[in-house]
């Protein structure tokens, strides 16, 4: 590609950018578009509704970008949790070392490799993108010293930043959890794979189990209860209510004992008379939800922290597949469908989700092959000779080469987070945090291999598969494709970077479905449902493929650094945007990206490594491919001694820190508070039931049932997960107790 | 190799093994031979000293054998422990799944590979052993069918065994754990990188963290010492001893308090004037091992089993590099000297032992093919002329073919476990039984490494690298290999099996040793220093390797199999007998080695099922190829279940189990007698302190210092691995205490 095609290409781009984000500036003026642009806000604060007209609306400004970048980092957090501060740090962290990157880079390699061959240089438009890269060193060069150089600077900085950041993370975290307020999963576990005894229900079980091994520390348990029977209660108490509300219309005012449940877990009408009604209902009477209806798996409560860690990390029982414990996930955050799959299936469903992951990973070279064929203009010509005329004018040429292909490719990446989500869903995890955490790593492997691996060694499927079938082929393989594939890649930053950054601020998802709703169906009231939390487990894969193409290529290809930095400048203020504005936190994940991060970072760094040894060796200057050895070793070894220093606090608590907590909330006597609030916590009932009860309550007088019921089908709450539109299930739940304790449904 | 060429190597082996059984048979009773024969008896009971003449003595017989083959499994559990049970059953499993194998392939399998092709077949003994592999079927053939099935058969039979003895394997431990009398290690925990404060000593920070966070169950601690500090201070013992011993001659008998240890960590002797050595010495004055000499590791004692396993399972501090727990071993397994190792070297050491292992596995390579070049005669010849005239004799050929090559193998071999030994006490293990679970991991990898795929895959150090640079061709390479190296494996049965066993019931080192010291040195006493364990570390990765082959060669070469079963039933009599009569369980590993047995069987099951899908593809058979794809996956699926089944219970104790365990001895009141015995269990000074002191009480009035002393320097205990000698650092240990409180030492 020439310089001039890569230029048309950057053209477009920012073209496009600057005019969606001057879009942005305006749409977001707009009051009808407040629950896309600024969701977040509308659900903590109460903005007041000034529909009137002013000339500002529709001027473009920068107000947005300047609030963003003003923003501290204490309100981060507290906005949005720590995960949006391990977010916006992994950004910094980008900007830094892309920044020192750039000025080792374009100082120091840029004009070695420029002037690497003895060659008449056209003026610098028409000059060939291959002239700027290491390719055009010539070999046995000693100019390469100035690569190696530059490689162990930009490795060493890597490490020292890298630790900084993860040493200042850890801290953050252990602050957070110390400071936190009350968290009733500190107190909770999830007990699975409840044994069964033929004259036992669960629940009982479970109180055997614990007031024998756990007496002094065991509070009481919850149980979880199959999907099915609730989701027919629900029906069944809609159609009670209809029935009801017609009755209170006529004068009688209903009492919050006028439902009752009987032991065939359906409702029944108690008689409208008083005196029956009057009389006290024994709960003896009343099972909601029998024993055949529990499933194997129960919250359990403890009255400390430490000793909910403590037989949370324990084994149980002699049977490692019995009575399994883990610390639960937050009220918000469990996924209720997932407590009700039998725990003996969950190895099986793990290795089918793999396999099937494996599978569509594979799959999906067809089109990124496809995609690779659009870049060479003869093999397109060839394959639709109708395009010829067409090819031939030069514009033509330029979109197509320099633009289309990551178009594309961009297009077809589109369906990978909702497959990925699907599969992790199946997987099993009872949270959904630690399903996107899942997600979010499938998506990480995916985007790797088909992006980056598949892209640098392009060719036909076959061939590419034979490429791996070579160990040591490896290093040369990549090394003789990077410097090559240079164009795609800055092509790729340009369009699958800035140009989605800029649909993610004009969130086009939300943004149409509001319009749709606004304008076509005609609700004009904004539902709390249409809040979205953030979609890290597609943005933080997005991050960490740049930093993979920026860490092997700026060496190879200075020239993509400058487009990666600003790149990562403007995600830090969009996402910064987005935090404040649009997304909302509706579990702590606690920083828990934070290591894949760390990880990957390190393996991009090695892999660039790696891929220096094969083109030092290639460019036959066998003393500085042979310095890159000792590189890969320390920086191997850096990360062995941040997993053993940092990674254990991301996966356990220590006592310490929970015992002062314990200590403290004992002292200052807030202990039993806790554990009241502790019984409501956990509830399967979704919110939804609450808030249709609540409006039944309210609009007694005046009959909407049919818009509640509607509210009621909508309650299932859809996440957007940067682009593409991932159910996450039905959430948030209420705070509603469905112990044996409260059979009575509140209206 | 022709069939006869493997007749007369068979027939060396089987008259050497009768030989030197017959020998053995003769040599056991010899009363001179007692230490080496029947060390265990000798340590357990006293045996009469009939050191007169009879006949009977110098006549071969097979009581042993008879003896050997009535031992209950009750009584192996009682004499070896859980190890040398689960050894056994390791044994009977293979001699159950290669009696099946052998049935099925002999019957099936072997007629249709003798029949292979349409050939004219010449007398049995000159046939070539091509002939019966499977080698020798044609391609396309249907009878393929036949190897098909046995393999299905195999497999499922496999499975079953597994699974079965798996199960019975944890029941067994569990059964162990809760009827096993005390056992120190269950109430300690070990604690190492005990932070550094400049104003406390390391055991006040001990004693401040663990009654801060576990003031309920806390007990008493104990610090570990640094090493030259306690060697020092039993020089110093033993030159106080030689200057008081003239003195309690000339009548004056020896004080318990006669010698304290002064701050300076030396001793000096008191006045001998009684008046002054009447008063009773403060503790306040003595500082045995002063705050310098404390190691940042020390032993915590709990009142429970279940706190300590809390303890020990819990990361305690927000720093996970400092005060890391774990279970502490028993008291004889603890490795002393590691203990004193910083716990931040620990991953440093662990990658430089896998580095330096890995090394040592390639360089073996050159001995490898070496004699890889002995099996080829014309390359000898040409090697060396002068062997030409021998080499011309028929005899010399078989013996050379058939026999030697094996045996310079199995020669080499020796060199393997003393290396990995030294690789795995450099890790920082601080128990033997880790140590040795550690150095056997590293003996099965190299082995299967070095024994089975290099020599498999024979031919120049170059070539087996370059086969190992393609993934896909591996199942062919194997499957072209295997049948042709089957007279090469057949060969090494023989030899470094049966050969083996026969040196192992021999016990030739020590045996040597013995003679050495009883008609050289003129040593007639038997010292129980000489006392060995069993070295599982060794035994266990040979009958894995053995396993190994005889699973790939199962159908490829079936006549392997016969001899695979009298070896493994030869195994199962000599390893009795040795448990029974010569080695001592110097602790409880719980029967750790079996995982990895498990682990291991899997492992060589889907590499034959592997191995024959390239078999069957060569053979141009794609259906019955294709039809071990779900035999491949079954078996997988198979150990993911047994390793969510079983393996936790290898690793983690269960709290029902501890809760129990702790409740009946609390109920018996035996508590207070287990803490009693806590604080001396765990004492760094060696054994050889308090039999010193004990002798230099009895030998009051006979002035023999020299010979003690002597027996101080031998207490070293070395310990034979299989057949080179392991020293395995100086063990056992006293039950003398070192603590603060008990700084006089007894003489």
């Amino acid at each position: 590609m020439e310089f001039g095609a890569f230029l048309t290409s950057a053209g477009i781009n920012i073209g496009l950018c600057m005019v969606l984000f001057s879009l942005y500036s305006i749409l977001r003026k707009q009051p009808s578009n407040r629950v896309v642009y600024f969701g977040r806000r509308l659900a903590s604060v109460r903005i007041r509704n000034d529909d009137f007209f002013f000339i500002d609306r529709f001027v473009p400004s920068p107000n947005w970008i300047v609030k963003a970048w003003e923003t501290t980092e204490e309100e981060i957090i507290k906005i949005g949790g720590l995960d949006a501060l391990a977010f916006q740090r992994m950004l910094i962290f980008s900007i830094r070392i892309f920044a020192i990157a750039a000025i080792v880079c374009l100082l120091l390699v840029l004009p070695m490799n420029y002037y690497g061959k003895e060659m008449q240089h056209k003026q610098i438009p028409a000059e060939s993108l291959d002239v700027f890269t290491i390719g055009n060193v010539k070999e046995g060069s000693k100019w390469l010293w100035a690569h190696c150089l530059s490689l162990y600077v930009i490795s060493f900085t890597t490490c020292i930043l890298l630790f900084l950041e993860y040493k200042s993370i850890t801290e953050m975290r252990l602050a957070h959890i110390t400071k936190a307020p009350l968290n009733p999963s500190h107190f909770t576990i999830l007990v699975r794979s409840i044994p069964w005894t033929p004259h036992e229900s669960y629940s009982d079980s479970v109180k055997k189990f614990f007031t024998n091994y756990y007496a002094s520390s065991y509070l009481s348990h919850q149980m979880v209860y199959q999907r099915g029977i609730l989701q027919k209660l629900m029906l069944d108490a809609g159609e009670m209510c209809k029935m009801i509300i017609p009755n209170s219309i006529s004068g009688k005012s209903l009492r919050p004992y006028c439902v009752c449940v009987t032991n065939t877990t359906s409702f029944k009408i108690l008689t409208s008379e008083p005196e029956i009604v009057k009389e006290p209902i024994s709960y003896a009477d009343i099972d909601l939800v029998t024993r055949e209806n529990e499933c194997a798996a129960a919250f359990v409560f403890f009255k400390t922290r430490y000793t909910a860690v403590v037989a949370a990390q324990m084994l149980q029982s002699s049977n490692p597949m019995l009575w399994v414990t883990e610390l639960a996930p937050e009220p918000h955050d469990v996924f209720w469908s997932n407590l009700s799959i039998s725990y003996r299936q969950l190895w099986l469903r793990k290795i089918a989700t793999l396999l099937a992951a494996i599978v569509f990973m594979f799959l999906f070279l067809i089109p990124v092959t496809f995609v690779q064929g659009l870049t060479q203009l003869d093999k397109l010509s060839k394959t639709f000779p109708f395009l010829r005329g067409l090819l031939k004018k030069d514009y033509m040429r330029r979109v197509i080469t320099g633009y289309l292909p990551s178009v594309i490719l961009m297009l077809f990446l589109y369906t990978v987070p909702p497959m990925m989500m699907l599969f992790s869903s199946m997987e099993g995890h009872v949270s959904r945090s630690e399903r996107k955490r899942s997600a979010g790593l499938k998506i990480l492997y995916f985007t790797i291999w088909n992006v980056f691996f598949v892209n640098v060694l392009s060719g036909s499927v076959i061939r590419q598969l034979n490429v791996f079938t070579s160990f040591r082929d490896i290093p040369k393989e990549l090394a003789k494709a990077i410097p090559k594939q240079a164009s795609f890649f800055m092509t790729y930053v340009l369009t699958s970077g800035w140009a989605s950054l800029a649909c993610e601020v004009m969130q086009l998802f939300p943004f149409s479905y509001n319009m749709f709703k606004k304008f076509i169906l005609r609700i004009q009231e904004d539902s709390s449902e249409d809040l979205m939390s953030f979609p890290y487990h597609t943005e933080v894969p997005r991050v960490l493929v740049f930093g993979l193409i920026g860490f092997t290529c700026a060496i190879m290809a200075p020239l993509i650094l400058p487009f990666m930095l600003v790149h990562f400048f403007l995600a830090y203020l969009v996402y910064r945007n987005q935090i404040l504005n649009v997304y909302i936190p509706k579990y702590e994940g606690e920083g828990r990206f934070w290591p894949i991060f760390h990880n990957t970072t390190i393996f991009s760094l090695v892999l660039s490594q790696i891929i220096a040894i094969g083109v030092f060796g290639m460019k036959e200057s066998p003393i500085a491919s042979s310095f890159m050895f000792p590189l890969v070793i320390c920086t191997i070894l850096f990360n062995e001694y941040c997993r053993h220093r940092f990674s254990p606090i991301f996966q356990k608590d220590a006592v310490e820190v929970l015992i002062d907590m314990d200590r403290r909330d004992e002292q200052s006597g807030k202990m039993n508070e806790i554990y009241q609030q502790l019984h409501s916590a956990y509830c399967q009932i979704p919110i939804a039931t609450q808030n249709f009860c609540e409006s039944v309550h309210k609009c007694n007088t005046f009959n909407d049932i049919e818009s509640i019921q509607s509210g009621l089908e909508h309650s299932e709450v859809s996440e957007v997960g940067g682009v593409s539109q991932v159910s996450e299930g039905s959430e948030p739940w209420a705070i509603v107790n469905l112990e044996r304790e409260s059979p009575i449904i509140r209206i």
